[in-house]
């Protein structure tokens, strides 16, 4: 009996692996899909097909065309994060770098694939109330993230507005690098907000 | 002659106040359509309906799709800027207020509808570089306004690029807008980064 079970158990380990990476490769395309062709032009069968994966698996993983999408782009967001704290492991020692890296959330593929949802979400029926709730989840944790990384106190006055413009003006910054490469006025922009940031929350 | 040439300018008179009458009709109809149902759903004929004018004389006044959609965006911006100049026809005396002002710039439907025309033209060929050159047009504008209207001085070094910051914190504050009523926090963010435009401007 045991051998039998041990058998089994090996056998379902590779096939939970193999289940896993079809997710992950679908929600990746997902996100790049939405980002290159907006919520229109982005079907379960179009990223089924860029991440070679067959339409009935695609939704087997994910019943519905807004499951996958918001999925996406929640798993990319937890991703950027991740990726985020593992640049800066002990806080960040250069405050300058951190600023560049959290506006840096904002001019990728990621938040060009979350524009197009979210927009979409402001007329779309289905769509509004799953991306808005995904939208003040995402917010809340890169607010914390921010926070913690900036090393900033929270219980000073101002201090938590301060941090929340600093991280509008990231997201406008991504509006502006929509239709443009924005990066050389971004830069300036950025250095100058940082020196902006340090006397404020000094 | 002079009589009959009279006549038939009075007679013009009128036909043009009533052909700028219905363009506006239109322009107006069209960024209330665009903020109410995104890209997607606005056409020529959904924006003649809701002015009340033919389709034919829409085509008249607009012969594409975006042609009638770049143009409104540009009008609406301009009433905006008139508006807010109106506001503060002395410069502003108070610039919490005109911060706020400025602020409201980019929560209301004007906003909502650039935004999608925005998103639109970020994959769609006919409006890429429309939409672009308008961008730039409406953002150099806007920029030129506040620099204004806040009495910065932009040959003291920094000062052009705080001012950019801060319009680009409007963006993102509109855009955080656009799913939920942000009000409440957007009312907290403004009055700290006001404090913090003060000391830098001073």
């Amino acid at each position: 009996m045991g051998v039998v079970n041990d058998a089994r158990a090996a056998d379902r380990a590779p096939k939970q692996d193999r289940s896993r990476a079809t997710r992950q490769r679908l929600l990746e395309a997902a996100v790049a899909c939405l980002a290159e062709r907006g919520w229109t032009g982005s079907t379960v069968s179009v990223v089924a097909e860029r991440a070679g994966v067959s339409r009935g698996a695609a939704q087997h993983h994910f019943p519905t065309r807004e499951d996958l999408f918001t999925a996406a782009v929640e798993y990319v967001a937890e991703q950027r994060s991740h990726a985020l704290r593992a640049l800066f492991p002990q806080g960040a020692a250069d405050r300058a770098e951190l600023v560049a890296a959290v506006v840096d959330l904002y001019t990728g593929p990621l938040f060009r694939a979350a524009l197009h949802l979210w927009v979409a979400a402001s007329h779309e029926e289905q769509l509004g109330p799953r991306v808005t709730e995904l939208e003040a989840r995402v917010g809340r944790e890169t607010h914390r993230l921010t926070v913690e990384l900036l090393g900033a106190d929270e219980t000073r006055p101002g201090v938590r507005e301060t941090v929340q413009g600093f991280l509008d003006m990231a997201r406008g910054l991504g509006l502006a690098n929509l239709l443009t490469d924005d990066r050389a006025r971004r830069e300036r922009v950025v250095a100058q907000w940082t020196r902006v940031l340090d006397r404020e929350l000094r």
